[in-house]
């Protein structure tokens, strides 16, 4: 099994995304599709009167601020928009793609955060959030993934998760997608976003980091990696660590991005 | 198996529905809901700028103008928040709800409209409309939601459907309800409304019709129905056209309206 994951930025192509996932169905190549859709949940969260707003967490994690309004819109592009549109696409390829938020058969579960405790990055001072809807995915639902794949559908998954007292709660893709990985004890997990992997001097993309070990991985958390770079570490950690063989944290932006990524294009870790 | 039609107008309770829902699954009772949402679709799609269009057919049937943009923001509203909701309510009363739009594993597929014949209801003055994404289901994927069912799952059906050429396409949820009841020989499609069911001389609530054989149903359109309640005829006509057993029309707004409809109350098309 494959999954992959692939952003919500401004400059992800799903064509090409798409068009790679068919080819590989073509080829018998079981696969699974993670995705997000921040860029535009912030633009729409913007126009319905409601900006989106940011936290830092202690550990130095960027995250959404969820109150139920944010989630509602959260849940309008993510399952909504994004996940029907790029099972539209899929389907138009030939693929018989089925889109599933985290709720949906509980796909996705774990615990809410009941107070987030967030710093504020410019004072450094601390507060405690409630009233927030997040958690962390510590289940995940494999025999309704089986069920699906083994009856022909391909599964396009999406944020948010259940909680354990089922609440809607927005998870983090990446982690959401290394929990799936691991769960499958996929033998690859490709996460794909705007940079070519993890690069040793950001930005520079001539200093891409070919292949990692995961015992390496706090090392370049700390020393190398920047913004979304990191939780995208801890998100190939937490997959290994639960099962997958081999992460790759490839680059969204090419023609074949996915075909790229298996070739060893990107960051290699096992 | 019963199929529940639930709308999207102002004044439905969820709370009501999915607690009889639970109920019943409880009691060992298969079910598939389909649900609306076009109140709100409405309101999200003034708030973004792209207000709602409505046309009449030359049948005098009335239906949302559907261009690209308004097909996105509906899939926010249907797929995204109503969906996901009504799934997250579910989940929280115990029932295992999994929810799937008409493009997931083409389960309601059918042709899209390329041309739309409509009429100005004031002046009476005809037009073709086209690049509108709108359609009708002429085939339920039965398989899927037998695969889904048989496992344990309740699944939460709401439009768009998908084309024969996988363009996501508007279609009238009554009448995709219908379809689906149709083609699994459903015991009972329940359509609920704001109304009590259909009304000799609406709005007299005390005017409804307890009872009607399918082959009265032209005349009750002709005669009796008014607005949405015309459409929600045809629908009936179709699902027992295609092999459901009986249609109730039943009233949203009470307590237990899905026990209350199975109960006979309504208006019961056999």
């Amino acid at each position: 099994m494959l999954v992959v994951k692939v952003g919500g930025a401004a400059g992800v192509k799903d064509e090409a995304v798409c068009a790679d996932l068919a080819a590989l169905a073509q080829e018998g190549q079981p696969w699974l599709l993670v995705h997000g859709g921040s860029a535009e949940t912030n633009e729409v969260a913007t126009q319905l009167g409601h900006p989106p707003e940011f936290v830092t967490s202690a550990s130095g994690y960027t995250s959404r601020k969820t109150d139920r309004r944010t989630l509602e819109i959260f849940e309008m592009v993510y399952c909504g928009k994004r996940n029907k549109g790029i099972v539209e696409r899929l389907q138009a390829l030939g693929v018989n793609a089925i889109g599933l938020s985290g709720i949906d058969g509980r796909l996705l579960e774990g615990p809410r955060k009941k107070a987030l405790k967030v710093v504020d990055p410019k004072t450094g001072r601390k507060r405690v959030l409630r009233d927030t809807y997040t958690g962390k995915v510590e289940r995940v639902n494999t025999g309704l993934i089986q069920l699906l794949t083994e009856a022909g559908y391909w599964p396009v998954v999406t944020p948010p998760a259940i909680s354990d007292a089922s609440e809607a709660i927005n998870v983090d893709g990446d982690r959401a997608a290394a929990a799936i990985a691991g769960a499958l004890g996929a033998e690859t997990l490709v996460i794909l976003s705007d940079v070519p992997g993890v690069l040793r001097e950001f930005p520079d993309e001539s200093s891409l980091v070919e292949t990692l070990a995961r015992h390496e991985i706090p090392m370049a958390q700390e020393k190398w990696a920047q913004g979304r770079m990191r939780i995208k570490l801890l998100g190939a950690s937490e997959a290994l660590e639960a099962g997958a063989k081999r992460v790759i944290l490839g680059d969204s932006r090419g023609e074949q991005p996915i075909r790229a990524a298996l070739a060893g294009k990107g960051t290699v870790i096992t």
